[in-house]
């Protein structure tokens, strides 16, 4: 059958400063393109050909595609870009530091809000500055695409669909697929492939620009799973 | 109606070489990645968003699309990859010194084949280092599809099926569609927009990494073109 690639993306600015991002699409940093850049030469080494590749519609992912696929020499396969793949919206979470976060609302919420699996921030204010209901890319679809707010439970919701009807028929098809996405947007992948409990999949740590290699059965059962480090 | 931005990729490194390159697939200078981004540039002074963007599948095209979306700040939007937009096959002269060609077979010989419409240089050897036929980012076609030479009407014949089937309906639809490519396909396309004649359209030369905006109507009669310079 086919195999399966999945790649957070490196480093972005705002991950430098330490404020919740969600749907707010800031650029990667160096340091974050060359993590992407190392991705794709750790699939080199490893003698990857992604025949299409699946990323987010935010420029931190989409970026680090374009990084992967230029090591790779394969900058001209397929690629689809969908919001379904977006990071988690961190409602009126977005834009804050998150240790000031902490501080105000204390721990245990804090917590609850970054790794409860069902438990959503405050929506986030109509008008906020960071609000992308206006953005011209959700345009295309209804409205009420773009969440006010979302826990991971939500991700798992609004992600499943698409591995289904887009990724998924791709792996059974035999094709290497490669995706490049977000840290909860992988965790809500992961947490269907592999059948983790809503308990456990929080506390699911993905590195950066590490490739993991899922190699899948007709009935997309996991059959291997690899990382590919250093 | 919709509108069409034809890009013309930056410098390549066999551009810069003064060497024939076709299908092979060198990638941009330097100089060619500060091209694609100043096209970026120009277009976002003028006000483009485009809405969908296709290119070739030769990374030079690739990146610069990439490049040029990066400035617009619309890496999200979709993009269409295809080998009917590949630069024009140049046969046996693949890889060969320009000028060193001309010197060989003479000043008119190196015309017919540079600016000739319907003058294919000879077929590329079987087995030379510059066949693509058994390039994988070819293996999904029919293997009858790579050619062992072009002249411009072969790019004609095989660019205006895509321009058809592909283009023109998201141009009619009302939709702004980037074109990002090469001389010789995007010469085959402003013929085709423009109903230039076979023998005045090899004459035409187009700036790389200069957007030119056309405004279509419903029939696909060009309405407006300008050229968007520093």
């Amino acid at each position: 059958m086919g195999s399966l690639v999945l790649v957070r993306h490196g480093q972005s600015r705002w991950n430098l400063e330490n404020r919740f991002t969600g749907w707010w699409d800031v650029d990667l940093t160096a340091a974050g393109e060359e993590e992407a850049r190392r991705a794709g030469r750790h699939l080199a080494d490893a003698g990857a050909t992604p025949d299409v590749v699946f990323t987010s519609v935010l420029r931190r992912a989409v970026r680090s595609a374009n990084l992967v696929l230029d090591e790779l020499g394969r900058a001209w396969i397929p690629v689809e870009r969908h919001w379904r793949l977006n990071e988690r919206h961190y409602g009126g979470l977005t834009g804050l530091d998150k240790a000031e976060t902490e501080a105000r609302h204390g721990r245990e919420q804090f917590l609850a809000w970054r790794r409860g699996y069902a438990t959503p921030p405050p929506p986030i204010e109509p008008g906020s500055e960071f609000d992308v209901r206006q953005d011209p890319r959700y345009a295309g679809f209804g409205r009420d695409i773009v969440p006010a707010t979302e826990c991971l439970a939500d991700v798992v919701a609004r992600m499943v669909p698409y591995w289904q009807d887009r990724i998924a028929p791709e792996v059974l098809a035999g094709r290497e697929v490669l995706v490049v996405a977000h840290g909860n947007s992988l965790r809500a992948l992961i947490k269907h492939l592999e059948g983790i409990s809503d308990e456990d999949i929080p506390a699911l740590e993905i590195p950066t620009g590490v490739p993991l290699v899922y190699e899948l059965d007709g009935a997309l059962e996991v059959k291997d799973k690899r990382v590919l480090e250093g």
